[in-house]
């Protein structure tokens, strides 16, 4: 199977009448790990990666910006260390976002975001992002009374004016040359419960759960109505969202590996050209430096 | 050959009597590339590294800084890519500094660098830091024209007080639970030469080499100077230089990761402390989960 038709798969670039339930978290398109199709399909995708971010970061034009949204425990951090560490860490920002402070609360929402969007050249990573202000914010309002946003401001169209900043700042990270990916991990409710219980049982993943991911959990359905409206509303051709089925870890970096590869190769990034003048240049240096070694040596 | 006694014998911690030219750059410590040993080592020292990069991260008190500073071609960026690529971007940033922008110039010499310290549990790398400042300013007086400094304050004594500066810097960041570990990537100007013409001879690599590296390798002998000025006025037990034989890079990235695995060592991250009561409300999220699972099977 091949990278671009993988991601073509699960790619949403047209947000309207997009149903979260038409996708099974358990889906693998037809693939098993257990057999070597998975894996070489895998292997050759980090590989294809970290050629192509050479590049990228060589012709130092385009940025990619990787945003990750999903529930706890469906595979954000695992899928950052699995598909990207392979990536010269030079090439690559990793920003996860907590809940704000006071100094990020005195801004508007995007400012912190905004902050630290990819410089050219980059791959950048929101761990949790911006959409964290339709999603969290959304299914506990009381947070929205923290950012103290004129009243006039806060009302019921609150979230289709967020919907709206959202999609014009992405749409200017893309007529600027940042290319936007969008990954939802999809799990089910029942393989969050498998995994807390594994982080619970073992004593070194511990410190990952907190008594506060079980009250989350209980808002569970609201969460899942914030992510289908979210997805709806906010999914575009030059800013795609991803719905990865996540129950099966192995599947979701394989898909999101395949999603960056399709990107890599619109893309089609390229060593910079050395001019006519430049190449006359370094034949020059070329001797000067064969000089000096051989000068060296008598 | 330990980690440690490998990292110790480059270590700098009390800069006084510095002499650079006591470190041959071919010095490979009596280790052979081509015999197991030093790959087995390399290999050993990052897979250790990984490990404790987890815990620095789980535990989210000690940070560790990462500067490296060498003449062109010396090896900064493979050393990153090599050194560092099986590393967990999550928990790893690099910053590379280039020449200063008007605002950055508008601005103290430190004050770009302090921006953009490693926050807990995360591993911060340099590639060039706030030394370009006693470095290339130094060779090129000019440069600190541009700095706009009150006259008063430019006058002889400008890189003793530079040197304080930084040191009253590193020492605060120590101070607060940085570790700063420091590399000078030591090569000969012959091998320079070779990798200069690798870089003129393969088309790929082209884009690496600006003929004004030419300019500067011109200025050879007053770098060395600076450098070994630099390493004998900021070296010091809490922020210590280690001066790496870098002309074979493999020897390098060894050098390193050992200096790296001997930090770890010292600094011995711990995944958190769970306490009783969590430990209670983790049991009773475990039944609940569990339950819940049993429940949806029905």
């Amino acid at each position: 199977m091949k990278a671009e038709d993988l991601a073509a798969r699960y790619r949403i670039d047209k947000g309207k009448d997009f149903r979260l339930d038409k996708v099974d978290p358990s889906d693998t398109a037809g693939l098993d790990i257990e057999k070597d199709e998975a894996k070489e399909l895998l292997a050759e995708n980090l590989d294809d990666m970290r050629k192509q971010q050479e590049r990228l970061y060589a012709e130092g034009k385009w940025s990619i910006l990787i945003i990750l949204q999903a529930m706890d425990a469906a595979g954000k951090d695992s899928a950052i260390e699995h598909v990207l560490s392979g990536i010269n860490p030079q090439g690559c920002d990793v920003h996860s976002f907590k809940a704000p402070g006071p100094v990020e609360l005195n801004h508007n929402f995007l400012w912190r975001h905004q902050l630290v969007v990819p410089p050219r050249g980059r791959i950048g990573i929101f761990n949790r992002s911006h959409y964290e202000e339709v999603l969290v914010v959304r299914v506990h309002p009381e947070l929205l009374e923290a950012q103290s946003l004129p009243e006039e401001l806060a009302g019921k169209d609150i979230w289709e004016t967020r919907f709206e900043d959202i999609r014009n700042f992405e749409s200017q990270l893309a007529n600027n040359g940042t290319v936007v990916l969008k990954f939802f991990l999809h799990t089910s409710k029942d393989e969050q419960a498998r995994r807390f219980i594994d982080r619970i049982d073992e004593e070194d993943k511990n410190w990952k759960f907190s008594p506060s991911d079980m009250a989350e959990r209980a808002f569970w359905d609201d969460y899942m109505h914030a992510y289908e409206d979210m997805i709806g509303n906010t999914a575009r051709p030059h800013a795609p969202w991803f719905v990865v089925p996540s129950n099966n870890k192995w599947f979701s970096r394989l898909v999101i590996a395949a999603a960056l590869v399709s990107a890599f190769k619109e893309i089609d990034p390229k060593f910079p050209d050395v001019s006519d003048d430049e190449k006359r240049r370094m034949k020059e240096a070329r001797e000067i430096l064969a000089a000096e070694i051989e000068g060296g040596r008598k």
